[in-house]
């Protein structure tokens, strides 16, 4: 069969891929393994924080008001009561005027004291600690609810969680976090040339690199990638292994062998089992890229070139995972550079090109598209929007870095 | 016992802890998960890539000499000898003059043919092919070794391997990728008031967020973190966990109570069973941060605060960690900002301040350090270098990313 390639826009393709995009499943992991995890729920202070003043550090609790005009040749004196027990407060103790308490970092200010003096403006002489600095109301206290408030939403569903964001969690009553579920991304190599890592090429073949490439990448991104490994551009073996793949994947990718034979073989047989929505994109490199279903699994078919399949999975795979998982922002990385020459370009198309970038200078890669160095060469990726006919050296350009 | 802080600056207590970085061990890993890790050998190509002239379109390899003048009106005419199969070059077909062979995408380049032709370019007439674009030596060919030569260096060790680099891997016949051994670092929370995520704190309590985002972050930076629990400030009970901690991790860090007792018998116990190196660094927040060493352990005592916490593993432990594992260049990611107003800083001490990041303007989020909001609600950070005395709005920083 020869299912000729209808070129449909970048944005309609990711569009076509977001509607197909499964619901996302949730799990709930244990708070110090949440990061780089997408939050599934709001998350709410379940407890004021903190529970009540706090002092921020070491030296006394006093009445701001016992302070007043202090200084290092006119100390405030004040009767020193005790210490104040971390993390077990003595409600017994209260501060009347002329009073204070040593209080550690983190304690609890005492009933009556409302400040807390640094214990290097201080000065013990028995049971009489001088006071070198006046203190205001609150001074080096952490009051009550002052970072949160019990019930106040602190995590918003669809956050991708850092670790200062667990730590959050912990403090919030989080010990189980619930997060989307990672999705299973099955990986079908295709192609009558390609052999394993493990294997030395004979004639005329080349070991398959595309299928390590997007389950490094797609684990790197929170995903569960599943190798099925190499299959000949035979229809049967080919239909065999996407029969085991669907029940066990949430999406599959076909890694495309290289020629038109091999894509048009895939499109049939997604075709013959489900649907093709979408097969030719205006995107450079990648435009042999196939979204199709089957059941309702989503199917990708990947161009065979490295470099196509890697910038297809940046423009087209990533935004249908964000969907799936129902992440708020994007996790690309990126940082302006100037463009160090021309990059001229096909009108009607999106273009991404390689680029090397130092002290801020995105330098072009051109290249052939089957090369495998420019990807180990280069920074990241510009992408020239398919609406112009190219960028202009000096150019300020946003680059996509790996 | 009182053991002072004597402070040091920045670099002079990053290079302690890089002194005492162990040696890194390494392992063996599938190169579709090698993506993150560091690589810790040379890793040469193992045979040329491509080993063949290879055909980067869809289309005819022809003698690029049969092609020179060819129109739309006048094309070439060529004889079609078939078709170059995938995987499996006959030998026995051999280009003469006026002769072309239909070749796919990646098949390899009959003898005597020089160039490809795009199908888009011909058209069929019978056996006979019209080429309507003259072509010209070598183009839409990939040139046998093109990529890299047999025993050329692709990666040098140190390198950290990218999802592409993967691939690279994988076509240079690493099925299994030597990299740096995850080494693991044991966490103990130390403090009276700490209670873990899930109790809900009495008076005087707080959560332990330290942890959690200690060990969430070392997760993602490419370390195994093992989580001992909270231990009172009991010297018995906390030499007790250390001894258990030493033989299992590489690395121990002390998450401390934030009071200054409970700092001295952190700083105290690891005197008595080994040394304290660094006590006390010119660094806001983090100054009451140990580096030691029990036996040849390296045992790091962190601020309790989280903001502080964080800020000295950015500054200190992550370069001791990029030391450990051989790292050639570091994970930073920053951006540059302008800076929407005035930051003080004391002179003599590398200040970090937490910054909101919009539009490259960078708003400074000042706040008490022991505040968790404000690591939420920011961006990233900035950092005052210890020998000026702040920053002018509208200068340009570099901010170190969440």
């Amino acid at each position: 069969m020869s299912r000729f390639l209808q070129v449909v826009p970048v944005a309609e393709a990711v569009n076509a891929a977001k509607r197909i995009a499964p619901g996302r499943n949730v799990e709930t992991v244990p708070v110090e393994l949440s990061a780089g995890r997408i939050l599934a729920r709001s998350v709410p202070a379940d407890t004021d924080i903190p529970g009540f003043d706090r002092s921020v550090v070491d030296g006394y609790a006093v009445r701001s008001a016992d302070t007043a005009g202090a200084g290092p040749s006119s100390p405030a004196l004040l009767r020193c009561l005790g210490r104040i027990a971390m993390g077990a407060p003595d409600p017994a103790i209260v501060l009347h005027e002329g009073e204070c308490t040593y209080i550690p970092t983190g304690g609890v200010l005492p009933q009556g004291a409302d400040a807390a003096v640094m214990v290097e403006y201080t000065e013990e002489a028995g049971d009489t600690i001088l006071v070198k600095k006046p203190a205001s109301h609150g001074e080096n206290v952490l009051l009550h609810n002052e970072d949160f408030s019990k019930g106040e939403t602190v995590f918003v569903p669809g956050r991708r969680l850092t670790p200062q964001d667990a730590g959050v969690l912990a403090a919030c009553g989080c010990a189980e976090v619930p997060v989307a579920k990672k999705p299973v991304i099955g990986i079908i190599s295709t192609g009558n040339e390609l052999v394993p890592a493990g294997t030395r090429p004979g004639p005329g073949q080349v070991r398959d690199a595309n299928a390590p490439m997007l389950a490094a990448w797609l684990a790197e991104y929170g995903c569960i990638p599943r190798l099925y490994g190499i299959v000949r551009d035979e229809r049967a073996a080919f239909e065999a292994v996407i029969a085991r793949a669907l029940p066990e994947c949430d999406v599959v990718i076909l890694s495309g062998g290289s020629s038109k034979d091999d894509r048009d073989m895939t499109a049939g047989v997604i075709a013959a089992r489900g649907e093709v929505i979408i097969h030719g994109i205006a995107l450079a490199p990648g435009k042999p890229t196939i979204i199709g279903r089957i059941g309702s699994t989503p199917v990708f078919g990947l161009p065979g070139h490295p470099a196509s399949a890697f910038v297809v999975l940046i423009a087209i795979v990533r935004p249908f995972l964000d969907a799936m998982l129902g992440l708020n922002n994007t996790r690309l990385r990126t940082v302006k550079a100037t463009l160090s020459q021309n990059v001229p370009s096909q009108r009607g198309r999106e273009e991404y090109i390689r680029v090397r970038v130092e002290n801020r200078i995105a330098t072009p890669l051109f290249g052939k598209s089957g090369l495998l160095n420019t990807l180990v060469k280069s920074d990241g990726l510009i992408c020239v929007p398919a609406g112009t006919e190219g960028l202009e050296q000096g150019s300020e350009v946003e680059v996509i870095l790996w």
